[in-house]
């Protein structure tokens, strides 16, 4: 007997990475809506927002302190009479008689006829009079208004993550909404008549299903809304119909487990009929790669072991995810490798990794259901698909989970 | 006339930071609360983690293939018989007759008796036979129990921020739910009568509230839960009453406004009162802060000019309240200064400046009110206390907002 054909050539990380980038970039023009300030941050602006009033508002003290002409300062020590006070808030339209001198607070309205400040530390009060000790420039401790900015200039652009320093600012000229793009939305859909839900007792040969919290998790955690978490058994009627629920909700559904080369593989098999192209990526974990779209939805299917799933997740989805949702990009780094690797040859290999210092220590081996362990990791190695074994101390590049 | 005594030397900024942190880590020991997985993404984890089983739970097929003993296929070509298909989730109790192959898809029991699997792309089965091309060695493609983590094994400890790689190994071993310490709650309190929320129409000398939204959004971005953002007018009466309800409902209370040398000052008039201390900070902007605990409760008072409310925050605040959320510590560089800088004496400033490429460029200018402008930053150039000028191209620190 002579092996089975050789599979068709594997198409590479980057080939299946880009593809899936093509299917998800169309959703940076999904839908936007009004929302509070305090739910727009980490939202990406939908709209320029200009300012629809000069900031200040209106000439104003810097400082608390004193009112005047600078001409009546020009010369001092001098005891001005004290004409008023005005407070933060006051509407300030009292002129300053001349030769006079008003209380100001910090904010308040600068009188008609006031073109300085004398700050209280340079003065001394007595209610009827002020004595001023310094001598001040017109235009000294006075906002004009429209300095911070005018009216109609453009205040934060569309496409901005808000932050706090822009809801300040877009708080400043009165603004207490926002439109804001929606977030994408994904479903989740796990796999395998083996996976049982936390809290169940497990009878022989089940497990608990890790997958559908893990996915949920790692969406949240870059900025997609998850609509449902769902599972179906390997029943094909079972799994059409939670899939047409999830492509109902959802900007995007991933599913896990079903797609490798079993006797029961129920994505593939649905899937494929749908239109799917289901094959070998060259990357371990996580070979075993579908991709479809129902009815407008792409559908991202991951393999079902733990290890596979996360790693598929983070290799395949997380970059778009992160753009459309407007978060950094994933860190990486070069580092030192600690320990000698070995590599499965044409396939670009993943590892999991733990930074320490200037360099990077295995956590455990490739096995793909090694999950528990994967809690120790912190990065993934990356060991590019010609390399075969590198010894300790050769550079890699990582990136952070 | 001559000036008023100098000031009481000003505090330095660091020391003041100091103080607000030892007001603050207590608030390490905050009580905890048990939530579904789903919410204790990105909290703190209260209590070690222990494995309550053994992962893998059972013995399984790491391949879609055959189980059979090493034995059987010690010279290949074989033809064995087919005993039989085990799927994953299935009990797999029935053992493997002696000199037979049990088909076995990925994760599923490897039956009794058999000691390795034969991927499927090393066979060829017909239904009632497998013919098998190559041998393998006992142990290959099976995993055994409890060679990820045994059940009673450390497998997250006390204190981890909760990532979706944690989730991912506590759900696989059954756990729905988390012990995590609750967020830090913190009240917003704004207070001056210039102040109006948004939606209103501004009445000459008033502006828009900016402080507590942009509070509140900062405390978020930080990983603190905003109980309530409240405002009062400067009538200590008002303010008395505002402030009991933010002590009794938070952790720590944030105030801005009221803390400076005008005339209605009402913070700092109420809480100096109540054992308050106000002074002066040697920085700009933000000098004036005042510190307080009212009921077992720290309040921070920060000055009300926008930008000097920001800066207090980031300074301040900003890094303990990351520490206490189990957020990474705030990014720092040293970068080269475009162009140049002047700075007061004996205060450190934080001005608000943009990187570009390893440069950093100044965002306006240092006036505390310019809060649109702010919008426009990425980071605070951290200008020390004794420098007066810095040439452009000077090697400066900043950190991102």
């Amino acid at each position: 007997m002579t092996s089975r054909p050789a599979l068709a050539p594997a198409r590479s990380v980057d080939d299946h990475r880009q593809r899936i980038e093509d299917l998800l970039r169309p959703l940076a023009s999904r839908d936007t809506e009004r929302v509070p300030m305090a739910q727009a941050l980490g939202r990406r602006l939908a709209e320029d927002v200009y300012a629809p009033l000069d900031l200040p508002v209106f000439r104003n003290s810097s400082m608390d302190g004193y009112a005047v002409r600078a001409e009546s300062v020009a010369s001092v020590p001098v005891t001005l009479p004290l004409a008023g006070v005005v407070a933060a808030g006051n509407p300030g339209e009292n002129p300053l008689p001349e030769g006079a001198a008003m209380k100001v607070m910090t904010g308040a309205p600068i009188p008609p006829g006031a073109d300085c400040v004398v700050p209280v530390e340079d003065t001394d009060g007595d209610g009827a009079t002020v004595t001023i000790g310094k001598s001040r420039a017109a235009g000294d401790f006075v906002r004009e208004p429209g300095t911070d900015v005018r009216a109609g200039d453009l205040l934060v652009a569309a496409g901005t993550v808000v932050a706090p320093r822009h809801v300040a600012a877009l708080a400043a000229v009165g603004l207490g909404e926002l439109t804001v793009t929606r977030r994408v939305r994904a479903a989740v859909l796990t796999t395998g008549d083996e996976l049982m839900p936390a809290g169940t007792a497990l009878q022989p040969g089940q497990i608990y299903n890790s997958n559908g919290l893990a996915l949920a998790a790692a969406l949240t955690d870059n900025g997609v809304e998850v609509v449902s978490v769902g599972h179906s058994t390997d029943d094909p009627a079972r799994f059409r119909q939670v899939l047409a629920e999830a492509v109902a909700a959802a900007d995007v559904v991933f599913t896990s487990g079903g797609v490798s080369k079993g006797d029961f593989e129920v994505v593939k098999d649905v899937l494929a009929d749908a239109g799917g192209e289901f094959g070998s990526v060259a990357v371990q974990p996580g070979g075993p790669q579908g991709l479809t779209v129902v009815d407008g939805v792409p559908v991202l299917s991951f393999p079902g072991n733990p290890v596979s799933t996360v790693v598929s997740f983070e290799v395949f989805a997380r970059p778009v995810l992160r753009w459309l949702a407007g978060l950094p990009e994933i860190r990486t780094a070069e580092l030192e490798l600690r320990e000698a690797v070995r590599s499965p040859a044409g396939r670009r290999q993943f590892l999991r990794g733990r930074v320490r210092g200037d360099g990077v220590e295995l956590v455990a081996g490739p096995g793909s259901h090694l999950i528990a362990t994967m809690a120790n990791a912190d990065v993934l190695i990356d060991i590019p698909a010609e390399v075969t074994e590198l010894p300790a101390g050769a550079r890699v590049w990582v990136r952070w989970l």
